[in-house]
């Protein structure tokens, strides 16, 4: 099984744009909603969280995850990598979403390795410089507080992309409009402006916003209102999905672990029957779920 | 120690009244923020981390525990009376914040014993019938997701109180909006509005309107504006510190546990830092604060 996890079921964006390009394996999703969000939580406490979520997900045999959560990639993603995975789970892989979209942003073409600090890139054996066409773009970061705080896709864009201009911006209140179903409506409209003040007029436009929470997709006919046309908004969930098929194909002796019975299982941590509710409407069609409980 | 749980740092309003009343004693708060808020969770969790808050309270040496938490009253607090406490910890004592409140709604005056379904209460030995002077009055009681859908207001003020018609009114959103700052402004303003439109003109306006979770407090500018000055808003902090005074001095015999330090330590389980900043602005005096974490 390939093990997804988000904090609630936002992450189903990803896991449905994964599913589209990589239908055949099986699925295990896990939702710790019963602590979401986690985008305003510390540092510590999403480590925490995340590290749970992962061992769950590791022990229920899936040998690689997937953080379709921004918030745990930014805050926990290195810290598994470099720490936990050697010590506890050396054969298994944990990715996250922030790389993936940051190569995006990039222009590096999917079935190439970024070189990063040379604005070069291989694609097979050749060393290809990085276009930088668009030089001096601006380009906007969208995501909760713990995403925006950790500096995480800034650091990336300065290694992969330092051509790009980015201004990353916390959009406190996102999350808990689109949980309580706000997703339209004047006072959403309201908290989207603000947090985007700073990215509208008499501000310069960004080219290109990237939606940095799993969450703000279900924004998008709002934000298309807010910003004009020239803007170009970034869905995270298909650019992801791309280059983490991508990576599946280039790591053989990992995919050589994935089952492909096309199975797909729900878990949460609160109430199944809301989020198989929540979730089906999502992504549009009829699931079940089951509630499980994680323990550090 | 007196305990005060609540799910975040909304509880101190309670804790605030209480050291008004009873200065004297030794007080150890805890907030589970780094699960807040409970307010949207299911019956199950809120239930399931209640009692990892009121476990850990009791394993610091806390005779009497106050949940301040309205949610955590509502969901949780008949399961720890009638099973946990009997079982795990027969001396200690919980008390919650709905029912003190009713009894102020239902106008039983302090230091009386109501008589469920009798419309009467004891002042000593004397049984006093109800006044209901206001039959038929509306009363709204406004509260979280978790609240409403309990009916534990509908169900103590049907028994204590009958001659009172209820509203009980969910407001999503609101402790989010608290959480994040957004106490005043446009877009707070319009979510108020959104759950408040059952109470507004051309609806019947409520007479009295309780304010059923710590947060609210803190948006009572807003709900002056939004409410004619016929409805009186009432903040549950004072009636409640009122009552639970009243309870100690009537139970001595659990009063003799208390200590009477004058200390105050502050827990919880997410970042002191953020928390000591939040709630020592909330209490107007400098507090310090330390991370603990809770296990069930």
């Amino acid at each position: 099984m390939i093990g997804v996890f988000d904090s609630g079921f936002g992450g189903l964006t990803v896991l449905s744009a994964l599913l589209r390009e990589l239908p055949d394996y099986d699925y295990l999703y896990l939702a710790d909603s019963a602590r979401a969000p986690y985008g305003a939580r510390s540092a510590e406490v999403v480590n925490e969280f995340t590290l749970e979520a992962v061992d769950w997900l590791f022990e229920q045999g899936c040998p690689l995850v997937v953080l379709a959560c921004n918030t745990a990639s930014a805050r926990a993603l290195r810290n598994l990598q470099q720490l936990h995975l050697p010590k506890r789970w050396p054969d298994r892989r944990v990715l996250g979403v922030v790389r993936p979209s940051v190569e995006a942003l990039a222009g590096i073409p999917v079935g190439t390795v970024a070189i990063p600090d040379a604005n070069c890139h291989l694609i097979g054996d050749n060393l290809v410089r990085a276009s930088g066409a668009e030089a001096d773009e601006l380009v906007a970061v969208l995501g909760t507080e713990a995403t925006i705080a950790s500096d995480s896709y800034g650091m990336e864009l300065r290694k992969l992309a330092p051509w790009i201009r980015v201004v990353q911006q916390a959009c406190p209140l996102w999350v808990p409009l689109v949980e309580a179903g706000e997703i339209d409506g004047e006072g959403t409209e309201y908290f989207l402006r603000k947090a985007l003040a700073p990215l509208l007029p008499p501000n310069e436009a960004p080219k290109r916003v990237l939606l940095g929470c799993t969450h703000y997709p279900l924004l998008l006919p709002v934000l298309r209102r807010i910003f004009s046309a020239d803007t170009e908004i970034l869905d995270q969930g298909p650019l992801v999905a791309e280059r983490l098929a991508d990576w599946i194909r280039r790591h053989p002796e990992q995919e050589a672990n994935l089952t492909r019975g096309g199975t797909r299982r729900y878990c949460t941590t609160d109430d199944p029957e809301w989020f198989a509710a929540r979730g089906g409407k999502l992504l549009g069609s009829s699931i079940q779920a089951e509630r499980v409980r994680l323990r550090g």
